[in-house]
This record gives structure tokens, sequence and C-alpha cells, in this order.
């Protein structure tokens, strides 16, 4: 590499028109009511960024933080520091909790007493159960006083405290997230470090011991109560070290390799210093507690026994591993564990076709690692890299400038492909439910119309998402183009469900596939894929759409689960946006004639909607069975109306419908679907926000002509929903309606109501949650094509001092643009992972810059403190019109031409030929005023 | 009857000496810690008296106050309105709810839009749940705003106010209770009323209607989920009218008589303007509950259909019978719901001989009411008298100078005995587990050595607990004298089950069948059982003291589930109290040589106790093993040591351990384990109290030598031993402190922790917390010999203007003390209930006028306003000594004498012959100084 410098002239260009979006800046005052207009938030609520929220008290008690990779199931951080839910069985486990599993610590100081305590926050209420508090979870023992949770996926920290201790200790927990390399997103284990600070001026003797029940055997279903368990018997437990890895390892010699319960799991840790117990004293009644914990807080050291015979029948052990440290005076130590499992059968339980049930097939983990141990080792040998990807992504994600509670829903709902929702067998294939009951996957698999809304998977792990379109189409479409909207295990079996196609899953997919398409820039992906997707497309002319006039009409199997018929705004919608991508899909491939049919029926279609379903406020359905026919929408102001419209916004197919349409539109299902309080509506369908909270209905009837028996869900709230409409009013303008409503989804999810880290529908970890990703590119402004090689930014919100994280299908980084004052701006690109082939890169001026020209620039390219290109240039006033400044210059034998252009409040970058930056580089442009 | 008045010389006597008790008087400020000792409450909490506290927000989360009668099985009545827990399917239900039940409340008002609402308070968080909050509470309808909830069992109330409605809403539940009355107390349902009061001065249109799910066909076990379940189908809900009832009654077509599920329900009024729907529209999805709610929200009319069908196999039906009322500007309108159960069949799934499970018996109460409807229509018809007396005793009771939370800790734990924890057979078999879990009870069945504990049932209804004990000797005790400490069903099979016997459970019934033939002073009674009791006493001669020195020794089954060896605290504690009562009992069926037996071996075994287990501070277990083998407590203090000296504190037999070792005694239990916090303590066992809960444990070492695995219960907390305790402590004149261990129960159970009305230990309901009732006559001095025809009263706190409620085996009443300063003091005796034959009746003077002659008094007798005998006397000067006041009346042509004595601060009213107080009747005295 080398460094260019060059000076050359930059002319600046009239303004031509003031953005639509209007992008207000964050004034730190309350916004009053306008027009009556719902605003249930201060605008400092809304636009403040800054640290995330913490929990503590009450507030812990539904925490659950999951920490596992993808496919590898997870187990959860709670609260208060226990572990809780233990997903790792090839099943969801709600509730499911290992015995006797917890950290603890002994502290000893001269002059003091040792002091024990369980590495945890006090127990919330209620304390209820027919014999106390449940004993597994050794509620008996003495806590830590004050426990303060914050998550910034994928970490976790719980700072504790205790009046009586010379100690904070900081548990952190977290697995390796490394956007776009699922691989190393999908490691079976979590790392769980303690820092201990000392306090004090006195040196302390500290332990922490992880005490863990052998699980091996239990096969996901029910919950484990105890030691005793049917399924448990012959476990080994087993002190094994390796390198520089000592620990527990646990197996079982009862449970084959061939059984479904089959694994091993491993509590591990690079400390020398150490203490353990492979298993607990066997004995009556609760001795075995009693004894290892009179052991324990005796003198902080266990037995140090390594006691190999297995378990008794019908019931398992404890093990624990203590770590041993001194701290000096003000002094600190961080204690680590690693936590590992592998249970490497996966069984098909759930199968849409009843008689594929009952197959058996393998995760994708456990064909890197032969078991518990080995990916422990891993983990540990990786770390350092895995770590540093993971809180780079950490540091660039959360120090953003976009509010926490948007990062939150962001981070905590993107966490959803790293859940039993989702799993990842031999060969990469990665398939997922809808979402989880409390111990099965619910509903079975890829669910086309539910997974319509998902954009999380699409922008951190498109080769997932990828995998996905391939299954949707090679897989599920039949050669009519009729596409299954659930799919059967193995692939490839020619074994479909039967039952009718839905119409949004089909026409959303094509929209979907556009989105990948782009993000990917892979058009040979697209071409392997497309001969079904026009068929699907086709497939709509033989059912919903015969006279190809653009209207969906017919029977339309949908994600409310049941049939809308008659054009209507949520179907004609999506079907709108799939024959717009299509077109442009058919040109790409090279279908010309294709693709001017579809832009015909489109044209059509777009016209026909405009005209036939609009009612001056919003789109409707028009059906004249609508009083009569079951489960319909009619005149209904329906939040899912402009979905097809708001994935072509995602997917970078921009508006097809009229924008002044679109905002009043949108600025409609706000007015009348967002709720600022639920305590006088009626709702008898299921219940996701009541009392005080916020929230948004799926539907409601402000113009009256409700039908007697809506479709199902209507009256319902699904954050799903609710995240799609946010980032849709956001691309509308309509900015602080949009933040309104997922501010108001995040403090329904607050810990004492709900999981922030489990968004519930129709189960646990909802994929339609991660629509909430769509707010990502309607808040920044960020457009990519991976086809074009382009990329923008234009913020939303806090444009004058703006930071964010972006991803495509290349790479991942920050993007910076900042003002200063009157005088200039600065925007800069950092690719902290992966590369970016850029064409071209466009960024617009904040407000206190907007009708300027630029007078100077700076442009450079850095990797650290070393600089590949920099250019500085002062610019003379300009004569009107546009005019391109040219940069040329030469990196590593490759010469490129940089065009650089003002055109009004957007600044533009385009390189003749695409050129490549690479991870660790800085792109910064500083224009001046 | 005819009025008597007389006047007469009252001479009154010198102090002879000052009682041992100090019955301090409230002084309205914080005591401050004396000497260390721990004083976690201040005077004010301790002895304050007046309204019980209530509960609101999340407080009322883990509220259910029980609502059913002795062997009914219960309804509980939610904190927030909802009726919980059906436990009506002859088992425990915790968690057991009937989908879609609820009443809920129509308002129209001229002027405003009609209002509807949920008769409940908010939904409490979480709101977690795979498919959201549960459905089947229609948590999406709109509730009341607010709810206060208040239980004066066996009343409840909960207030309802909502800021968008002109009405308050009091909704009151109860079930007859009548003390000593268990036929009336046994019936099978609970009246439910709705008090609407219109805040406004317009006309106000109300309906209130009550939803329900025939549940008929469920078996017990499990959840009913929603309106599908495999064991519905074929029920059948027809509306029915009889005398002035109507309603819903429930019944259905598929289950048979004899059955266990079989059964019916129903849900009755006597209101005549009603409105209702035998089943809600059988639909699909959740038409149901939509059509439903649409239809009463419309006009609060529903379609007044009776459609007879049965329900479709494997579904059941929802029925609303609404009651219609138009209420005046500021006026108040009560709407009555009656709702009845009848589950005759009676499935012994729990026996504790295990080739005895499965049989089938009666409940009693099917005995009496032929279905549902037929108690529906007794319970509506015998009401004004039952509640009548339900209120007398509630005002009784609840009107009391005892401190509320003391109240509360009597009445809550006395509805054990109506819990399913009880159960009661045809032929009047009344039988109890020791508590229940969530789905079945546990342990079976009449427990000895846990159903020692129980006061309760003996002071309310005498009949059932002599009735346990003709089963405890006549059934379970062999002819040898061993008793089986558990009852297997049915009775005189002769089969028993085979384990070793409890020797706390075989003295303690001993003791205990002194205390009930004391309540009855039925001698039949005694004579009747005198012969096995006497071998139970004889089998400790062969096992436990075969030196006949009056020390246990061997091996010693107990409550804690394991066995005590050698000479120990707490076995030999029940075995001198054992010795006691039999040598009193012999005497009196004239078995002298048998009682000076006992007495002789009373008196070697209470030296020897005294001598060999005293410590200095208390009481302990001599045992040269104590350290080896294992679950022993040795020198721990341990709080149940004087378990057998309260049993016959509260029988009536008096101290039998030097006095001043056990008020240290005492004293060393609460200062030893009595816990104010429990942050630092270390508990593996299971845990009842946490974190900065307040209790008392069961066992200390405060002088070290703990065994390494103490008795498996040590570290725990009992609310059955808290309250006798607590009794005893006071009993031996520590007040504060046993109302601090009293008060610190109750504070645990506040509704957001813990369930006021179900105090858990080895299950719910747990029936040792019945030992709560010996709280009342350690407060109040009560003291009652049927045999002796005896009645005291010595009141430890509030006894210058005291209150009591107090029960005998053959009446119940208030009893009242109240000083007029210096000059005076009134005492007077209600008969409220039954009848009241005295021989003698003593009172104490209150502190302010100890030391005082009486130098006046009245005396009188009467029924109402009705005065039966009355005298005025103005006295002399006491001369010295002891002088006897007569007076010679005559009722009911039977001459009477009485002899009033004041003896030091104690007065005393003997009656040469047994004198009868009839139901109504007052007796007062009033002496002046």
């Amino acid at each position: 590499m080398f460094k260019t410098r060059t000076s050359f002239a930059f002319r600046s260009v009239i303004l031509l028109a003031a953005l639509l979006i209007a992008a207000p800046s964050w004034a730190g005052t309350a916004t009053p009511a306008q027009d009556g207009a719902k605003r249930p938030f201060t605008n400092q609520q809304l636009y403040q960024w800054g640290a995330p929220r913490t929990f503590e008290g009450e507030a812990l008690r539904e925490v659950a933080f999951p920490l596992g990779g993808i496919g590898t199931g997870t187990v959860s951080l709670g609260g208060r520091g226990n572990l809780r839910d233990w997903e790792i069985f090839n099943r969801p486990g709600k509730g499911v909790n290992l015995p006797f599993t917890f950290f603890a610590l002994y502290c000893e100081q001269a002059g003091h007493a040792p002091a024990v305590r369980v590495l945890e926050g006090q127990l919330t209420p209620p304390f209820t159960g027919a014999d106390g508090y449940r004993r597994q979870e050794v509620p008996g023992l003495p806590r830590m006083e004050k426990a303060v949770f914050h998550g910034e996926y994928p970490f976790a920290w719980i700072d504790m405290e205790d009046g009586r201790l010379p100690l904070k200790v900081t548990m952190e927990a977290f697995n390796p997230f490394l956007p776009l390399n699922p691989e190393e997103s999908g490691l079976p284990g979590a790392i769980i470090r303690f820092k201990v600070k000392n306090l004090s001026r006195t040196p302390v003797k500290v332990t922490i011991a992880g005490s863990i029940l052998n699980p091996i055997g239990f096969e996901g279903e029910g919950t484990i109560d105890g030691v005793g368990h049917d399924k448990f018997g012959g476990n080994l437990n087993e002190i094994r070290r390796s390198g520089t890895l000592s620990g527990l390892s646990m197996s079982s010699t009862k449970i084959k390799p061939a059984a479904p319960a089959f694994g091993t799991m491993a509590l591990a840790t690079p400390w020398k210093a150490i203490t353990y117990l492979s298993h607990w004293v066997r004995g009556d009644w609760w001795d075995d507690l009693q004894i290892f914990w009179d052991d324990f807080r005796a003198d902080g050291r266990l037995k140090d026994l390594d006691e190999k015979s297995p378990s008794p029948d019908k019931r398992s052990d404890m093990g624990t591993l203590g770590l041993l440290a001194e701290i000096g005076p003000f002094g600190e130590v961080t204690l680590p564990f690693i936590l590992s499992w592998s249970f490497p059968n996966f069984v098909d339980y759930f199968d849409i076709v009843q008689d594929q049930r009952g197959g058996m097939f393998k995760n994708h983990y456990a064909e890197r690692f032969a078991d518990a141990w080995a990916s422990a080792e891993y983990l540990q040998k990786n770390l350092p890299a895995l770590e540093k990807e993971s809180r780079r992504f950490q540091d660039v994600f959360f120090h953003s400038t976009l509010p926490p509670y948007i990062l939150d829903a962001l981070s905590s709902q993107a966490a959803i492909a790293r859940t039993t929702t989702c799993f990842w067998l031999t060969g990469g294939q990665f398939f997922a439910f809808e979402g989880c009951n409390d111990k099965s996957g619910c509903c079975p698999l890829n669910c086309a119309h539910v997974w319509n809304y998902e954009q999380s998977v699409a922008f951190l792990f498109p080769s997932l998402e990828r995998f996905m379109r391939e299954v949707d189409f090679l897989n599920n479409t039949k050669d009519d183009g009729e596409m299954v909207f659930r799919t059967s295990l193995p692939l490839w079996s020619g074994k479909y469900w039967k039952f009718r196609p839905a119409a949004d899953g089909s026409l959303g997919r094509i929209i979907n596939l556009y989105r990948d398409w782009q993000i990917s820039g892979d058009t040979a992906f697209l071409k392997k894929v497309w001969p079904k997707a026009k068929k699907v497309l086709e497939y709509t002319w033989k059912e919903w759409d015969k006279g190809r006039d653009g209207l969906i009409e017919g029977e339309q199997h949908n994600t409310y689960d049941i049939e809308f018929y008659g054009p209507n705004s949520m179907i004609g919608g999506f079907y709108l946006g799939a024959l717009l991508a299509g077109s442009k899909m058919a040109d790409a491939v090279g279908d010309q004639a294709e693709a001017k049919v579809y832009r015909e029926i489109f044209e059509k279609g777009r016209a026909n909607y405009d005209k036939l379903l609009w009612n001056g406020e919003y789109y409707v359905q028009k059906y004249d069975k609508v009083m009569e026919k079951k489960y319909q929408y009619g005149d209904g102001c329906l939040s899912d109306q402009m979905l097809g419209q708001w994935l072509a916004m995602v997917a970078g197919l921009g508006r097809f419908l009229p924008e002044d349409r679109l905002k009043t539109t949108l600025g409609s299902i706000y007015k009348y679907n967002f709720m600022t309080d639920f305590r006088e509506f009626s709702n008898g369908q299921r219940t996701y926000a009541l009392n005080d909270e916020r929230g948004l209905l799926l539907c409601s009837w402000p113009r009256g002509g409700r039908p007697p028996l809506p479709f199902v869900y209507s009256d319902e709230v699904w954050t799903g929903i609710e995240y799609h409409v946010a980032s849709h009013l956001i691309y509308e303008g309509l900015i602080e309606e949009g933040l309104s409503v997922a501010k108001a989804v995040r403090d329904r999810y607050d810990g004492l109501r709900r999981n922030p880290w489990d968004e519930i529908e129709c189960g646990h970890h909802y994929a339609r949650a991660m629509s909430s990703w769509g707010l990502l590119p309607a808040l920044t402004g960020f457009s990519y094509s991976g086809v074009d090689k382009r990329l923008e930014f234009a913020p939303k919100i806090n444009p004058e001092d703006f930071r964010t994280f972006w991803s495509t299908g290349s790479g991942w980084g920050r993007y910076t643009q900042k003002s200063d004052g009157e005088k200039g701006a600065s925007y800069s690109l950092d690719i902290e992972s992966g590369a970016q082939v850029l064409s071209s890169f466009a960024v617009t001026l904040p407000p206190s810059l907007r009708g300027k020209e630029a007078r100077t620039v700076f442009f450079s390219i850095r990797a650290g403190s070393q600089v590949i290109a920099e250019y500085r240039i002062s610019l003379p006033p300009s004569a009107g019109g546009k005019n391109d400044a040219v940069v040329i210059g030469k990196l590593e034998d490759l010469s490129y031409k940089l065009v650089i252009r003002q055109d009004g409040d957007r600044l533009n970058l385009n390189w003749a030929s695409p050129f490549l930056l690479q991870a660790g580089w800085t792109l910064e442009f500083k224009p001046g005023f």
C-alpha cells in the first residue's frame, strides 16, 4: 500500500430540491401534541441517545438473555445472574432449569469471618410453591445484596454488590457473534467471566465455584426438578485437562451415541489455580448440598476429588469447578469459565408432514466438534479473535447515536436467529420455526408468511437467508409455482404438506429474493433460484389474478391463518412488490420478455389498486361479502396494508404507490391503530398489550364497517407488525410516530412484565419480530445494492452527530457523520470486517448545512494510523448546474477514478470502476463551507 | 324467664400476689431494644388493634381466598376478583382455573356511551406466556381500574372503582361459617354479591353477568386450558327455575353417576330481572367470546336463550347469567349470585396402603344434597339464618382488641379445615392430609405428628376433632398400643400402613385427647377411647422407656421424618405431657391404679428430664453419637423442644416443668432461633423465609456442637412451629417476643410474596399452621374445662379495653373487659350461639386496677334488652382475708347460688351448681373501686 496526496478542484452545485423527508433534530424538550395527534413520549424520550437501560429489583425477574450460537440452542442468563431456560437439548425449554447449578463466591479477608454468596441477586417474589421456593434453586443460600443487569446483545453484564463484602463482582457472559460469519457465530457454548474488584485496602482471597448438574439423559420434555429423573443414571463427571484448559467434563455411560439424548457438556477454565469436585457426595435427603456447601464455606477449597464412578440409575450428579485467586488492595481479577455442550442428535418431532416425524438429524455444530470438550477447546484457543470481533460489533453497534431503545429493538430481536426458533443441520442447512412454545418449536418450518417480515438474518447472516430462499423456491415450490409455505424434513424428499398456498408468503418471498440478491450482489444465486420464482409469479395468474389486471382476487390464505377474498390492500401490495421485483430480476437474468409482462401488469395493478382500494385515508379490502363471510377486514385500517410496499422499501425497490398517499396511509395507521392505553379496549383474541401499555392494533375500523367476526387476530398487537410499521412511518417521514411505536414495544418488554430478549407472538422468540432490523435502514437512510455496488446513508435522526452500524453481504462497519456548526462536516465509513466494493457512495448534508455549498473538501482512506490515500481541496464558488470533481488515484497497482458531486443536499462519490475498501480501512470525507 | 333484683354485700379481699405474667399496655411508641434483644417491630406495630390490612396493586397477585365448606372443596377468590384454583373436583387444584369464567358489568347512563368491564382489578405482571397472556382469562377485556381486597374469613370483599364509571362496586363472597356447627359450615357453594353504588345524580342501568364454563368431566388432574378438553363432551347447560331461584344448571349427559368425575354445578340467583344464555355460540376460532361480548356490550342484555343441546365431544360450553337493575341517583343495589357444586364421588387415589388405592367414597355433603341445584336451593332458603350467624362470628371475631395480624393468623389458618387438606365422607367421617400438593393431597392421612400441632378444629369444630381422636385410637392403634400414624381407607379394614410408629404422634395424641375431653366435657367419649389410649402409653414402656424412669430413649421416629435417639427435650416433653394427661384421664375413668403409675413415672421423668437435659439456657438431646449418627440435634436449641409442654398448656394441663426454666427456654428459642434477616444465612434445605424476611428456625446451635448433618429440616422455618412458639412465649409472659414471631409469619404472607390464605410447609394449607389458634388462649388467658364447667379469661394485651371471641364445646361468644380509669371496670360474657353451662367464671383486673379492692359491684344477666337477673351492691372496705359474697337467685324454677370472690387481681364467680347461660344471653359484671 502507498499514500497518495492530490489537490484538485471541487465544484459544488446549487440546491435542486429539499429532501422530501424532514429530519427533525432532537431539541431536548417535550413536544406538545400536534393537532391532537398521539404523542405518548417526549422528544427527549424519543431522540436521546446514550446508555441502554439497566434492570434491577423485580425487573430482573423476567430477564432471560440467551447465550448460544446459531443452531446450538441456548441457556439464558437470568437477570439475577442465574442460568435459566436450558434450551440446549434440541428443543425449546422455557422453565427448564438445571437443579443445583449456580456460581458461588467465597471471600476471606484477615480480621473478618469468611463470607459466602451465591453469585446472584436476591430472589424476587412470589415465593410460592407447595414445598416453599423451589429447593433446586438453592433459595436458602445467601445471595448478593444487589444486582444490576445490562445487556448489549451478544454481551450481558451483571454488577453485583453487597454491603457486607469488600468486593464488587461483575459477571459478563456472551457467545461470539460475528456478523456475516455464521460459522463463528454458531459455537455451542458461552463465555462466563467474573471480574472481582477488591474495594478495600486489605488483600482478599476469593474462590468462585461453578456447580452444575450433569443433565445427560434429559430429552428436553418436561423439566428437571431434582437430581433424580427417570432418564438419568450412568452420568459420568470427570476432571479433564488439555492444553491450557481444565475443568469438568460431563458425559453418560448409559446414553448411547445414537440416542436422541446423547451428548456431553463441559465447564472449563484456562485459570491455573483451581479446586474441584467431580461430583458431590451422594447422600440421603439433602446431604449432597449440605456437605458441598459446608466444605466450600469452610475455606473456599473443595476436596479436589476426581471420583469417576457413574451415577446410580435414575439420578445424576452435580460437579463443581472452583477458581482461586488472591486480590491485592484495590486490585482486580477476572475469573473465566467456558460452558460448552454437544447434543448432536436433532429429532424431527414436529414435521408438518405427519409421517415424516421421528427422523433424526445431526446439528451442524456436531460436524465441527466431536464433543463439548472439543468446542470448549476451540472457544479457548480462538477466543482472542472471536471476542475481538464480537466486541468490535458491540462497540460499533451500541456506540451509535440511534436511541438506545432502537438499538435494543434491533439487537435483542436479531438474537432470535440464535434461539431454538432456528436450527442448523449438517451441511449448513438452516431452518426455522415461527417461534417456540415452551417446550416445542411452533409452527414448522420456514413459514413463508411469517418469515416474510424478518430482516435481521438477511442483513447479518445473509448466507443463511439465501439458503432459506433456496428452500422456499427450490424445495418448496412445485413445478406449477405453488409454493408450499411450510418445509418438511428432510429436504428434497418430494413430500409436501397438503394445504393451500399462502398468497402473502408466496409473493413476499419474491420481494425478499430481490432483497437478498441485492445484499449479496450474487447474480449466480439469483439465476439458480429464478426459474422457480418465475413460476411462483405465474401461479398468481392461475389462482389470484386470472385477469392479469394486477389486482389480487379469489381466496387468499395469509399470515392471519385465514383467507381474504377480493382485492385488498395487503395482498395487493405484496403482489405489486413482487411484480416490480420480478421485473427487475427478470431483466437481470435476461428474461426481458417476462420483465415486460410483469411491468405491464404491475403498472395496471398499481393504477387499479390505487383507484379501487383508496378511501381517502388509507387502502381497504373490496369484497361484497365482508359482513357475511367470516374473518375479512373490509373498510378496516389494516396495519399490514402496506407490508408489501415496506418490504420493497427495505429491499431497495422504492415506492410503487403515490408518496403522498403512502404518507397519509401510514399516518392513518398510526392515528387509528396506535393505542396509548388499553384500559377501555375490548379484545377477545390473544393479548400482547394491556392495561396502561401502548401498542399498535392489527386493524381498526375508524369509519365503521367492522364485520361481526373480523379476521381472528384483528384486535391483537404483534411486535413484528409494530416494527415494520414503525420503520415504514420513518421511511415516510413520520419520525416521531415511528419512534413512538417502536418505543412502545420495548417499554412493554421491561423485565417486570416480559423478557426484553423474548418477544412473544404465537410463541417465544417469534421470528416476525425480526422485522425490527428494518428500523436500521429507515433511520439511517442506509441503502445498498451489491449488484450496483452502491451504498448510501441519509440519517433521519440526530443527523448533526450521527453514528451507526451498517452491514452488507460482504462487510460491516461504522458510518459516522458530524457537523461542525456551519463550517463543515465530516463523514466516514469504517470497514470493520470483511470488505466493501463500491462504485458509489452517497451521504446527505445535516440540517445545519442544508442549502449550503461545500468550499473545501478533505478526502482520505486510512488503515488505522496509516494513510492509504489523502486529498485536500479548496473549492471555488459554484457557477450553478452540476459539475463533478474528479480524483484519479492509484492503489496497489490499480488506478482508480473517483468523481465527487454535490447534488443538492446529497454528496456523491462515484468510482469509475468498483473500488475495494478493505477491512480496517476508513474512508473519510470532510466538506467545508 | 323472670327478672331478679337483689342487693347484697360484696366483700373484697386484699391482694395476694401480682400475677406472674406482665401484661404490657400498648403505649403507642416504639420500644427501644432491651438488652440487645431482637425487636423488629415497634410497640404500635405489635399492639395496635383495628382494621385488618388490605391488599392492592401487585399484592393482589398471590391472594386466593378459599370459598367452600368443610369437606366440599373450594374455589378461591383471587385478589382482583377473579375466581381461581377450582378445587371442587375432590382434589387440590392449584392453578386449575375455569376458562372464560368471570363476572362482567354493563353500565348505561343517559348522555354517556355504555361501558363494560370485567369485574376484576387490572391484571398484574408478568404478562408472559408463549401465546401472550392466557387467553382463557379474557385478558384483553377492560377491567376495573382499581381493586382493593380485604378479607375477614369467611368473608372477603373487593372494592372496585374506575374513574371512567359513575359506580363503585363492592364484591362480597363467603361460605357460611358457623363455629361448632360443621353441618352448616359444610355447604358446597359460595355466596357472591355485588353491591353497586351510583355515585352520580343520574340514574344508571346496570347488568352484572356471571359467565361460567361447565367443567363436568374434568377429574381434577392437570388443568383446563380452554373450552376443549379430552374429558369434555355432552356438557349440558340449562336455565332452571325453582321457588325464588333461577339460573344456570350445569350437568353432563356423558359422565355417569358412578364415574369419578360425575357432578353438577349451578350459578343461580334469587334476583327477578335476569338475562341469560344457556351456552355461548359454538363457533370457530374465538367466535364464542367475540359474539358473547359484543352481544353483552351492546345493551347489557343477552339473547335469553335456553338452548339445551349438550356440547359436542371433547368440548364444553360457557353459559351466562345476568342480573339487571336500574339504580337511581346516589342509589345502591346488591345483586346476588349463588354458586354451588356437587361432585359426590371421592376417589382414594392416595392411600398410604398402596393396595387400598382406587376405592371410591361419597362426600358427606352428597348425603344432604342430590345435586348442585339442591344445595343452591338450600343455601337460598336458609341464607338468612346461615348468614346471620356467620356475620355474628365475623363481627365478634374481628371486632376484637387483639391485633389484626393475630386475628388474621387465627382465622386464615382456621380456613384450612375448609380446604382440600380435609375431606368429609358419608357418615360424617372427617379425614385430613397434612397439606396439599398442587394437584394431590399429601401426605395421607390424619398424620398424628403433624395434626398434633393443630388447635383450630379442636376449638371451632370439636365434634370433628373428636372423630379424629376416635380414628387415632380406635382404628389406628393396634392391640399392643402401637399407633399407626397414618390412616388408611376405609376405616375398620384392619389394614395398616407398615411403618414404625411416631413417638411424638403417639404421645401427642394423648395430650390432645385430654384437651378434647376438656373442651367437650364428654366423659363418655373419653371412656370409649381410653382403653386404647392406655395401651399407647403402655407401648412406650415397651419401646421408648423400658426402665420406666420417665425418660424417652431408643429410636424415636418423629415429625421431622427421621428418628431421634436417646433422651431429648422434644420427645421427652411429649412423654411428660402424655403421662400427666394420662394420669388425669385415668382418674376420671376410675383407673386409679394406672393413674398412680403414670404419676409416679411422670414425677421421676420430669426430675430426670430437668436434670439431664437442661443446659442452663434450654433443654437438649443427650445422645453419645450425635456427631456420627445422622439427623440428630444434640446441643441444639430446638424450637419444638417445649411442644409437649405447650400442648399441655393449651389443653389446660398447665406447666410440668419449672416456670423459670420454661421462661428462660422460650426466651432462648426466641433469642437464638428468631431471625430478623436471612441474607447471610445458609440453608440447603427447603426455604420458607428468605431475603429480608423474618422467621423462626427449627433449630440452632448457639453453643456449637452442630452435627455435620443435623436433622433434615433444622434450618427451615415452619409457620406451624412459629405459631406454637409464639403462643408459648406469650403463655410465659414474653409477649412482645411472641407477637413478633406471629407478626413475622403474616408479614411473609403479604399477597406479593405468598397467599395470606395459604401457609405452606410440605404442601399448601398445611395443617400444622392450625397451631395458630393456640394464640387465642395464650393472649386472652382463655381457659376452659367442660368437665369442671370452668371458664377463665386473663388478657395479656390491651387489658384496659379488651374484646375477644371465645368458643367451647357447647357455645361461643364474645368476652369483653373494659376499665373505667381507676373507678371501675366492666366484664361481660356474651353467649352468641349454643349454650354455656358454668360452675365457675374468672377474670382478672386490668393493670390500672391492680392491687385495688372492689367497693361496688353490678352483676346482671340479660337477653338483649331483657333483664334476666340483675344485682347492684355497695361494698364495705375489706377486713382482710378471703370472703365470699353470695347471691342466691332463681331462674326458671331453678334456684342457684352464686359466690363472688376477689382473690388478689382475680375475680371469681362460682355457682354452687352448674348454671346454664343460653344463646343470646349476656353475663355482665362491673366492680367499682
